[in-house]
């Protein structure tokens, strides 16, 4: 067995901490060396703990189980993992405890992959060992049909398809970490979500086929919400000046993930170009998309005060009523939207910020979310029960 | 085996030209009973060659088969199979051969699943059957990296992720029925398309993992296109007004897909809400909006001379340097662009109607999908490389 330990509760931000104290912040090469020290600990008392109980166990660095990296300190990418140590440890006979959270680039400096980077550190590693699967203990229960601290009625989910769940954790479902999930999705890795604290069976991340009915079958599997998004509107007079290329690379620059792109299209007087970033980026984005579009007489307007509330499933564009579904029931619920995104996977509405919680109520109620015949039929004609699941 | 078949090339227009001949166009319960005419001619043929060359086999209508589906003529979708016939004949040593596109709905009567519906009646059965594949049959080699009759630099996947592929359906990658490819992401069936002229190896849809780097390996799968695409934008003065419920309800009413959803937001001084549909629907849509709008003192603008490109792949919004690399090698290769979307699985663009194909063309080259390199690193960092892969 190969466990991928992260560091012990609070001892990330007591470094990041530390080394605020003596005014570094930003990530770097220095602070990468820092962070890193919190799963090091972890990794060798987890093998000290299990040797003590007489089971053999080695920990592992991040470089000494070959986890090579892309050089982006803070925010790196797992590019390969040469994991000659690691196998050489299960072959004999111990349990192989790999630092989580950490690899090193072609120059062997050391770097981290972001917040909730062990998940993908275990996913990684499993995929590489061709592991039958990767259980990812956590302190809920698993994936639920929505969050469950602002919605009792959220039901815990047996299984949640791969492509799926990926979408759920871009949208704020906030239980795994969404670049593992990506990756068990492309490696193929079954993925399970088990609480440490319980013997719940916990949710698996699977393509698992199901006796429910085929087609016909509820498509959305759950409500996500974000708060943690500010929505950004770019213009500049001249339609004819195309500012997406510029703002597109000005965003990538900073790493900045983008959702709900819009444009200005040709009916219009003026290019106008609309998403929603994180919101703790707003200050860094506001700053450099001014420049851009200053320099055209244009400028950035940046909002808040709004969440992101989305349905995920499978297949939603190919069903419309969904759509229709989505934008009746809040409309119903007198809730305002604004800007939506639409994908297969995907249904996305920004509101204002206070409204978010009304929002995942309302359409956890209108796509049936909070009940559990696994047999019932879906509507699949009937445009009128956007309204009437809203009542 | 079970084998499912579709009506013999030509033999659905004949009788759809039949149909039109006695003065019926639109999808009813009569035309329906028609079109189940060429499965069964088939299926009763099929049947006979295997008999006749000592395979024992026996031929199934949809009635026959237990396939249920909703009521929608010309259009439905499969509810359940009680396959017990099926199973009756494969346990007694025969093929069973199976019309596809065809079912019964809840009063008896035969209804059709539109066209295309043939790869998904095949999936629903692998899926009933739990089969352990399901090979479709065509004719082309497989599924390619952009559609090989415009670019022939495109390459035929060996494998391609079920999500990945659902979304490429959409996108326009024509091989395979839509909503077959969803259905075979939920029951998770392995779906091979192979040449039925050809020993080529084809194309799996399958979850596998694969030695290539991990999470830098290039996430782009494909380039599509869709030229049966009309895009639309809804407007009135009122910005109070929200028409986006009524529209709507009027799309999924028509059995609508929309696409590139995109509305105003509170910065406007109207209500606007642009979306792009298959362009054989543009009449019928523009009349059922122009009612909407025109009662709250608005319009409905519609252009048919457009065309949509995407790229495919997963996690494209978490590496925001792809929607920049996107834009910057359109803009460098003289590509006006206009509305976008993008998410996790898909970026689209709009072009002109007559840039498509330097469109997809220009992106086959930028995200490198002509290389066959298995080991292809991965511009992961660099913005400037949106505009190098252009050159």
């Amino acid at each position: 067995m190969a466990v991928v330990v992260s560091a012990r509760g609070g001892r990330t931000d007591d470094l990041l901490q530390l080394a605020a104290d003596v005014g570094a912040a930003s990530p770097s090469r220095e602070l990468d060396q820092l962070l890193a020290v919190g799963e090091c600990e972890s990794a060798a008392l987890m093998a000290l703990t299990l040797n003590g109980l007489g089971v053999p166990a080695i920990s592992l660095t991040g470089h000494q189980a070959g986890i090579q990296t892309t050089d982006r300190h803070g925010d790196a990418l797992i590019s390969r993992i040469g994991a000659g140590r690691v196998r050489a440890a299960l072959e004999g006979g111990n349990v192989a405890v790999v630092t989580g959270f950490q690899g090193v680039d072609h120059a062997g400096d050391i770097v981290t992959l972001g917040r909730g980077g062990s998940d993908t550190s275990a996913v990684a590693l499993a995929a590489r060992l061709r592991a039958v699967a990767c259980d990812i203990f956590t302190d809920v229960d698993g994936v639920f049909s929505a969050d469950p601290r602002i919605l009792p009625a959220a039901r815990c989910l047996p299984w949640v398809q791969p492509g799926v769940m990926a979408e759920m954790a871009f949208a704020g479902a906030r239980v795994l970490h969404t670049r593992c999930i990506e990756l068990a999705a492309m490696e193929g890795v079954e993925v399970r979500v088990r609480n440490v604290a319980s013997q719940a069976p916990g949710t698996t991340i699977v393509d698992r086929p199901d006796d429910r009915p085929l087609e016909t079958r509820k498509a959305v599997v759950a409500v996500t919400h974000d708060t943690d998004v500010a929505r950004v509107l770019v213009h500049c007079r001249d339609i004819r000046r195309d500012l997406a290329p510029e703002v597109f690379e000005v965003l990538a620059k900073q790493g900045t993930v983008v959702d709900l792109v819009a444009r200005s299209g040709p009916y219009e007087n003026e290019f106008r170009m609309g998403f929603t970033i994180r919101r703790s980026q707003a200050d860094s984005v506001r700053t450099a998309l001014h420049n851009v579009a200053a320099a055209f007489g244009g400028g950035v307007h940046l909002d808040e005060n709004v969440g992101k509330v989305s349905v995920v499933g499978m297949g939603l564009l190919s069903r419309p009523e969904y759509t229709a579904r989505l934008m009746s029931a809040l409309a119903a619920a007198g809730i305002p939207t604004s800007w939506i995104s639409t994908s297969q996977m995907r249904l996305s509405v920004i509101v204002p910020r206070e409204f978010t919680v009304d929002a995942v109520e309302t359409l956890h109620r209108a796509f049936h979310l909070d009940r559990h015949e696994p047999h019932e039929p879906m509507d699949v004609t009937s445009t009128a029960s956007g309204r009437s699941a809203a009542i």
